[in-house]
């Protein structure tokens, strides 16, 4: 157990790619020495792109998704989210996938934080946001890898509904925590 | 937008390995039938090992580490937790990285829930473990890929700390909402 002042980063000693799989997914091996002075040699890490998760809030409670997801294999409860596309800022892509995969739209956005992937391996950062306010201005985009039903619950339901295990995708269990703490 | 009793899951046609990096890394191209009937080639997988992560509990507040992560490659706010080794059972993993990395122990343990880190990719599975009325009995393992500071925090202060940017990890972030949102 180092004291407190004595934390230090990792020092990257160059890296190697293993697979390009652009825009999608990069592997690499990445050499370095860690505080010890020991050299940690090919350390695997990964790049995905960044992505956006929304929690829309209205009176009747937050607009959820059913749907369909191949990480985890199942279906269950998500939220209206994606991958940020290239160029584009996090909030413009919030504001983009709130409206395509739900039909909503909102006025009042707040940032929940930003979270990296991986603790180990990076694999991108989820950028994470509040709607409040939302108003239904469209149907969803159709969207045959995305087939959704769109619901609305209260806060506590869809708290309840994750601990029954109806909430699969470690992201979704991180923004209900996010908007659902009390301040 | 399909009807409830319409939403299904994706077929898998087969797949196709691109790298194989294990224990720590694997890498799969897959193709699937959409439940729309269109075909979609090379879908990206990952397969990463499992691992647990453990809020501890007592009195004082959360037993909580800081330390450097090379994902977000930053210091932070941690939670104990780690790789599941081949062989063990979530929990098994959980009282040894509480032990290994903390030095504190408990008798009263239970289930947060298990989530997969990637909706799209996979990524391996989180378990999420409650251990209450948790008691210092040993100094952590030395461990030169993992140095850290073991801290004892409010849960309070831990949210606090959450929303001020001072936790940088996605699995953290589901942690400390799974065990901080009011029953």
């Amino acid at each position: 157990m180092a004291p407190a002042d004595e934390l230090k980063p990792w020092k990257s000693l160059g890296r190697f790619e293993l697979l390009d799989a652009s825009p999608w997914l990069r592997v690499w091996r990445e050499d370095f020495r860690l505080p010890s002075g020991t050299e940690l040699a090919g350390f695997y890490k990964l790049e995905l792109p960044d992505y956006v998760i929304v929690v829309p809030l209205h009176d009747e409670g937050v607009v959820v998704l059913r749907a369909y997801k191949p990480g985890p294999d199942r279906i269950g409860i998500q939220l209206p989210g994606g991958y940020i596309e290239p160029g584009e800022d996090p909030l413009t892509a919030a504001k983009r996938e709130l409206l395509e995969e739900s039909g909503y739209s909102s006025e009042d956005w707040s940032s929940l934080g930003r979270f990296t992937n991986d603790g180990n391996r990076g694999s991108g950062t989820g950028h994470f946001f509040l709607a409040r306010d939302v108003r239904k201005v469209a149907d969803p985009v159709d969207d045959e890898m995305e087939e959704s039903i769109v619901q609305t619950m209260p806060m506590g339901e869809l708290v309840d509904a994750m601990r029954a295990g109806d909430v699969h995708v470690l992201s979704i269990v991180a923004a209900i925590g996010l908007a659902a703490i009390p301040r």
